[in-house]
């Protein structure tokens, strides 16, 4: 309940971000380092995100199982790749039931291993195909720069495991599960995002490719939204997946893996808030409207509250999402600054003016000054206030479009990257070589975030080289800095 | 899809429930010993009770929050009682990002420790209070005699966590809860409970009362279905949380929590399942009907599935969760095993009879025999089907109620008690001491299930005596052999 204010966005991006997330009470700080506690406030949004994304999983074939939280230590080493990339941020369980554990047994950090010894077993025929599982849970990676929400030691996600009998196939989700990120990003979470391909380094440990939306955040500095991976036959390989084909024939599935996590709602604050706090689309919002009671009298008190309770049960009838703000001993000034910074997309404010003309004074928390007010007649408010919404959820998502177009720029030099990534994104043509992006990582703290799928109608463009290293060219990549 | 048959009940109950969950596809076993996978049908009924108790919870007022998994040893000492329960069950990560920690980390069996210290550091004034806070998350609890859904290492499970300003409160939470718990158990999963109240050695370590609901299953066994505890002042004390009054007095607050897991899914199959496999209350079942295509011809089966689909469409437009059998190459007999083992309430098949006379032949799991079976009219069929999938559920509860009913006995003495729990439950005066439980659990392997709350209108009831040791009783007790 306390609304402090927060340190202006200007000022120190990084504190700005942390402290809207406790004033919003999204999140805290748990005993174990690295480790937060949701908050209702901030769970209810991880909901809203949840429900969108398994709705549209559900809609494409998919269905939700549980795989264990324990693997043991010898199944992680199976694919050399996997192994080398998650060792060094397991957490690992030496004892369970007062005895030390003759195999160590790993806090999973993903699942791509008790999905492949499941799906051998499972796996039969090609009648068993395509196999499309996805499941909810947590995951533990261990963080040494921990950050609420967008680095935390445990987090949760949804992880999409499928098996398929063809490279085509196996593609073809990879790609259409990365485009269910970006509908759910753009439309839901209103933020734009970039769909494109991870370089060499970047992928995933054990996949063939990695595809990544990639956002903007409000400082100009670019955050992951989440990944889908093409893996290949490599864990088919490594845990023998096989099949019989229509001709009777073994041969080895193709499989994928993705994943998004609780960092999205990271990326919302980042994306929309400011320095009154968070803004928060109203496909998501846990409260869209708030209902804010304006009164000196107790005669005037009493009126306000009997037309709020109507307003909230016009709005609740029509599912709006409302909240009327019954708390004693606080000023219309204090409330107003309190639900700014939980980023309610829609405050109405009623006082007795507004009683006497059956009307209310709507706000909307995504444009600063007067435009943001206008009245609304008591009748017909609902049609009224399901358009102001879907304008808020439009409007924030232009808003941040806007933004982001005015920091990509193209590069053609590296000094032109130097330049850009201070502020901003750089397009240019990279070899993707880890030593390349290693060299830029060290002089600008910018990383590669991705080749661009509409970007790239060619991979390794004949005649194209990298503007950095004069190496052949994989393609055109964003450069930026990023959480 | 393999239907293999299961070991008849009345020969191995036990290996019969095993077959009915592996071959229904609801689970498998892992490579970690205890622990398993929960498949996407038995995932399913998970989210259908999930969703069922979601509901609940949030219309009396509670919020989803996610609290972390891993918990610092030093906490759970804080609770002498606590730590002495959960011991000997924790698993313990002693490693984390390639170092050994300075402090070894519990995996969560439980979290009232963690909910605790956030509740010290949230609650400042009777404004704060009721916190009212759920989460759905997996625990762990080492498991010796690991048994699918009822007793595995790692569980899912929601547990609640509530502070009150009284004890009142505090008690009426509790009781509130437990409602919601026998409610979702009767209403959706058509499995009765006896609501009643722990012996001081079977309660939750460190609460002052545990209350239960406690169903039977087909053996006439009985198994735990959820608890709720009343924790008193106990983890209040333990890590301080306390507020200010209304008259500025500073007051420890009272807490409550609560849990319902996915072992409620075994009660489930164990409750309803017959020797042909699962029978699913349609309330939770992921497919309430299942349409099952007859024909010899090309020209038939052309027929037959074009009438197939449009009852598929007048099913699915009114939210009947439907499927519609088009696998190829299986025999009619060999579906209806299959489905009947899977549990689906409603079959409807369709050959070209049907077709021609625009009717389909539905036939429920629950009841066996020619009564199971009628013919219904394509026009109207929607509001049969919804009739019939409501007079399934209604069934289902009343058959098991029965059941039930018929293996409750009084025992007047220890010797009836002994004969009573071969094949039934025993309700008994009992003194509720650990020395007099062991000893019938010893010599009849029947255990204290709880004190039904309508049969003991008061505690220590003056003039009764425990009918196995004769001290004063602490009231009327089942005594049963449990899962």
């Amino acid at each position: 309940m306390a609304t402090q204010g927060v340190t202006p966005r200007s000022e120190d991006y990084s504190r700005w971000y942390t402290d809207v997330v406790q004033q919003a009470d999204l999140a805290d700080y748990a005993p174990v380092r690295g480790c937060m506690i949701i908050k209702p406030y901030g769970y209810e949004l991880w909901e809203g995100i949840k429900s969108a994304l398994d709705r549209r999983f559900k809609a494409t074939g998919h269905r939700n199982a549980y795989f264990p939280l324990f693997i043991p230590m010898s199944f992680i080493e199976k694919e050399a790749e996997h192994v080398e990339g998650f060792k060094p941020e397991l957490a690992i369980v030496t004892h369970g039931g007062g005895s030390e554990l003759e195999e160590p047994l790993v806090v999973r950090p993903t699942s791509e291993t008790l999905f492949g010894e499941a799906y051998a077993r499972w796996i039969q025929s090609y009648r068993d195909l395509p196999m499309l599982i996805n499941q909810w849970a947590n995951v533990v990676r261990w963080e040494m720069r921990p950050r609420l929400f967008l680095r935390t030691t445990e987090f949760l996600w949804q992880e999409g495991h499928t098996a398929h009998a063809t490279r085509e196939e196996a593609v073809e989700e990879t790609l259409k599960i990365l485009d269910i990120y970006a509908e759910v990003s753009e439309q839901i979470c209103a933020v734009p995002v970039i769909k494109g391909r991870k370089s060499p380094q970047e992928k995933f440990a054990g996949a063939d490719d990695t595809y990544t939306i990639e956002s903007m955040m409000g400082n100009a500095w670019a955050l992951q939204g989440a990944t889908s991976h093409f893996l290949g036959q490599n864990f088919a390989r490594a845990f023998n997946i096989q099949f019989l084909d229509e001709k009777n024939e073994l041969q080895l599935v193709w499989t994928t893996s993705w994943g998004m996590t609780t960092r999205t709602v990271g990326a919302v604050v980042m994306a929309h808030g400011d320095d009154k706090g968070l803004r928060l689309p109203p496909a998501i919002a846990p409260i869209q409207v708030v209902i804010v009671p304006i009164f000196k009298t107790d005669d005037e008190k009493t009126a306000v509250f009997a037309f709020a309770g109507e307003v909230k049960a016009q709005l609740e009838a029509a599912d709006i999402r409302v909240h009327f703000d019954q708390r004693e001993g606080l000023s219309p000034g204090f409330r107003f600054n309190d639900w700014e910074m939980r980023g309610v997309p829609v405050r109405l404010e009623i006082g007795p003016r507004d009683v006497a003309g059956k009307s209310v004074m709507a706000c909307r928390r995504d444009v600063p000054g007067k435009e943001a007010k206008k009245s609304l007649a008591f009748d017909g408010l609902t049609p009224a206030i399901q358009t102001l919404l879907a304008d808020v959820q439009k409007s924030m998502l232009e808003t941040a479009r806007t933004f982001r177009d005015e920091h990509l720029h193209e590069a053609a030099t590296y000094d032109d990257l130097k330049r850009i990534v201070e502020d901003g994104w750089a397009l240019i043509y990279h070899c993707g070589t880890r030593e390349c992006e290693d060299k830029i990582k060290e002089e600008t703290k910018a990383s590669s975030r991705c080749y661009p799928l509409d970007l790239n109608p060619e991979w390794q463009p004949k005649g194209k080289v990298c503007a950095v290293c004069g190496k052949p060219a994989f393609g055109r990549a964003y450069f930026a800095r990023a959480y």
